[in-house]
């Protein structure tokens, strides 16, 4: 495996890669949801480039960048455990060096749920992989479901800039007691972690509704509600059942394919979570 | 020549073309001076594509879109003639079918002089021409420095965002008498068209006294003003002098590399002409 920390050297190294090219860009902090698709690029892929980038420009100025998990040689060593070939793993100033003026900015999709509640995070976002896909150039680039808004803005203007890259959403992974992975799962101190597990029961108990029959946008997003809120330490940012294309609001019967999804904060740290369904 | 409508097809014959691929992205309506760009990239590529798409993006509402003028028979026979091997001619809603929500915006240097008068037009420009660079992954692509402010904004958004494409600025051409080359002089009546040699006189005028050194920015602009204020059908939408990599206004002298730029309006028409200099 090779690490390269310049966009010169990762270009020198991807002209000679065997194609096809699968990328798989991380924030670091490998958990095993990031190795799932360090793994499922390994088996598509006759070349698998990681990267790893805590992305400044889609941290709000109150969001948790400083202390953002960082232990690359932790990193680098399950990279290389899962068959990664080249790790790019540049500095802020490799990639923002300048002054950059360019931003890529979405409307529609990437403003409601976490584009409300975080100004500016999906500019930030579809700026850096977009940056990431020109550095790059691969052929197919893996993402996950956990952050399903995330993929679908990528999705977005992926296709909106006739980007030439297949984008691959791979199933989110979780603990056995249902708990989403995640790098800011190691925030949760003991109490945070019991009771953050309201977030996947909360997906399951609607799951069950909606194929008991209950289609009522309003009582399945109550089921939710009802698990996270008898949790006294979770301060609910929102719980939304929304179109699955859109991502918007489904009011009354819900219809097609939907996403259940929600973020709650517990003390600093903030959850995300969800399931796509189809009703 | 080939000539193709679909992102698809091109993509097809892309990948078959041999490298060096050059690309000289227009909106019709050929003069020489897209000419020149084309048996510019006919000399250095392999592969010499061009493209034929008014944008509708990049003109604003009260703007000359739908009366720019159009005439592809005639276009194609010139790209031909100069040695285009494929013209890509889609529609608008090859480009923009679906509802895109995705835009390459800048901020700085696509803010002054054209972007201040023309809200929303670099924006329009960055996100097309991103597009086009998706799509045809060109190595070259060669734009004219008559629009000087979109030359900037092009490599600015190049290197932002890490676009693997070599941008080439190719010198303006113009009639025997000084009148830049732009498809808009069609517009003009002969009252205008003599009036019109203004710009270049005035930016002749201008140069001359910094190789007389003159320096200071007021004085030299105010050369410039002089020409164009004394033509009775002149409107002056700005006279810029201004450095040359951040666009920014001098005041008092002028050092290193500046741009003289200007746009007039002469009735509905709008001409722009600039001049590079090094003080």
């Amino acid at each position: 495996m090779q690490v390269v920390r310049t966009i010169s050297e990762l270009r020198a190294l991807r002209g000679a890669a065997a194609p096809l090219v699968g990328l798989v860009p991380t924030m670091g902090a490998l958990h095993d949801g990031h190795l799932s698709l360090v793994r499922r690029a390994r088996e598509e892929c006759e070349t698998v480039i990681g990267s790893l980038f805590v992305n400044p420009t889609q941290f709000g100025p109150n969001e948790d960048f400083s202390r953002y998990p960082r232990d690359e040689e932790r990193d680098l060593g399950l990279f290389e455990r899962d068959g990664t070939d080249i790790v790019f793993a540049p500095s802020v100033d490799e990639m923002y060096g300048g002054t950059p003026a360019t931003t890529v900015t979405l409307g529609g999709i990437a403003e409601r749920l976490e584009g409300a509640k975080r100004p500016g995070h999906f500019d930030g976002v579809a700026t850096v992989v977009t940056k990431l896909f020109n550095i790059v150039q691969p052929d197919r680039a893996y993402f996950g479901q956990k952050d399903a808004q995330q993929l679908r803005v990528i999705r977005t203007f992926v296709r909106d800039l006739d980007i030439p890259v297949e984008v691959v959403g791979c199933p989110t992974v979780r603990e056995p007691d249902g708990l989403a992975l995640s790098s800011r799962n190691v925030y949760l101190d003991d109490d945070h972690r019991a009771q953050a597990l309201s977030l996947s029961r909360g997906l399951d108990r609607a799951t069950a509704a909606l194929e008991d029959g209950v289609r009522d946008a309003e009582t399945l997003r109550r089921l939710v509600l009802d698990e996270i809120e008898a949790q006294p330490l979770a301060e609910i940012d929102y719980v939304s059942l929304a179109d699955s294309g859109s991502l918007e609001e489904f009011e009354g019967d819900v219809t097609g394919e939907v996403v259940l999804s929600m973020a709650v904060r517990f003390g600093a740290t903030r959850l995300i979570d969800n399931v796509t369904l189809t009703s």
